[in-house]
């Protein structure tokens, strides 16, 4: 159960290393397996490479092992994604979270194939996992059945899992039983209960941001029938909190949240082009959040 | 008339400068008033920084005039687009098309002004000539009037023009109506001629790339009584050059072209996750180029 970690910014919009770390040990204090940070919740592909490994060494720097990171390295030239994948395995990260590259539309099967393959054979490093990263709505470069069969084929000690946002609950479940071991990590928080029983391995989510001890509850105790009452009060938190964050912009909500829990304005900010909620929009998000 | 210039790529897939140099000088050559480099169809996305910035420099190297070269600088972080228009004016050169930052979909026109501003207030340079650049079937991140003149208002001696590769030519219209003085330069080879009576400053195409001094004579000639047989003669000639590019995929069907005209097979490749054509899809391109 991962928690895909959102960025605060200091007020040149640089990343708050200190608040960010902090962050990711309360995380882990709630119950968190790892840390899926430099995702798309982690605002990562508004931040340069040197940006996004420099966050990293600060991560890795205040304590937190590299066991417990899986940074996002995916971006759209294949040349970074090898630089941002190979600097992590030397600070001891072994799985990464892998877009493909997402500037070209209506690529083929063959190209990402293609592209996935290039990289991890330029990494080429046994120690590497990959957690491929499909979430269409943002990346418009879906990742089909056939691309995942193929790279399991191709790499079967590498190519190691799934992150689908698509919120496709369908989806989800044909990559489940078409690909056993694979694991799948659902994107959408209030999903995870229903995909765990039929074999989902977990989450990344961005609610858990917020509330990472429900869905640390719901991860442990869903297949135990003593503890059905915990996990259905935290099952109903998680939706709660996920439908408060999903009035206005997501992103914009969480932070407004942490903003709050943290007392911190660096929690606020979003680099263009993404913006934060008004002060009307936070006012609701923090009014809800309080009454749920 | 500009060209998008299309990246040969060596064996290993890194660029091959000496052939591109050659390529830019071909092109001038031909007519064409500069060379719009590093955009969607050289592949600069798939490329890291350091690539474009190399790349830049040999070509400023081989001799073509900084004047000559509007290079694409955006991408998905601004911080990085920051970098490589300030590397871009380092070289001499002053005009860059930029993309708006493309990860994130679904953005405000507030969040799109955001980056353009803090990206333009970072650089602070008073010789920067943004030309932005619309290309929503590949960015996802449409560029709407009202992003435009928000910009222009906010920056009128830097936002100075707009590459409208939507094939919208409704749109394009619009711009050029609303915006005197302002740009606009088209996309798509066959409708420059259209465009530039009504006020159209020229293109940024992909099929000049082989057909360049066509596109010049279109170029020159359009509002000449006189030349109207050699125009029309030579539209008759882009119209069949960009049919027979559009029959399998664009970039690879040009690369196809360019590496029989120029006998190399550096001209072939492309970097993954776009992919060449097949051998009986090249053979048919080839066939029809030879007959238009």
């Amino acid at each position: 159960m991962f928690c895909a970690a959102l960025t605060p910014f200091n007020a040149d919009l640089s990343p708050d290393h200190a608040l960010f770390a902090a962050h990711c040990k309360r995380l882990l204090d709630d119950g968190c397996t790892g840390i899926a940070m430099l995702g798309t919740t982690g605002e990562a592909n508004s931040l340069s490479s040197r940006e996004r490994m420099d966050l990293l060494e600060a991560v890795l720097k205040s304590g937190v092992a590299p066991s417990q990171l899986l940074p996002g390295t995916g971006v759209a030239s294949f040349m970074e994604t090898v630089e941002l994948t190979k600097h992590a395995l030397a600070q001891g990260v072994q799985t990464v979270v892998m877009l493909p590259p997402f500037y070209y539309k209506g690529v083929s099967d063959d190209g990402i194939v293609a592209a996935y393959s290039e990289i991890i054979e330029r990494i080429d490093d046994p120690r590497l996992r990959v957690v491929l990263y499909h979430i269409p709505q943002m990346s418009s470069v879906p990742l089909s059945l056939d691309v995942i069969a193929r790279l399991r084929e191709k790499f079967p000690q590498t190519v190691v899992g799934i992150k689908d946002s698509s919120g496709d609950f369908a989806n989800m479940s044909a990559i489940v039983e078409r690909f056993p071991g694979f694991s799948v990590l659902v994107g959408a928080d209030p999903l995870m209960l229903s995909l765990l029983p039929k074999g989902g391995a977990g989450c990344i989510t961005a609610t858990s941001n917020l509330v990472a001890s429900d869905l640390a509850t719901v991860f442990a105790g869903y297949a135990d029938e003593a503890r059905q009452p915990q996990v259905a009060a935290a099952q109903e938190r998680i939706v709660a909190a996920r439908n408060t964050v999903s009035r206005f912009a997501q992103m914009a909500s969480l932070k407004t949240l942490l903003a709050k829990r943290y007392g911190h304005d660096s929690w606020t900010r979003q680099r263009p082009p993404l913006t934060p909620l008004t002060a009307e929009e936070a006012a609701t998000v923090n009014a809800s959040f309080d009454a749920s």
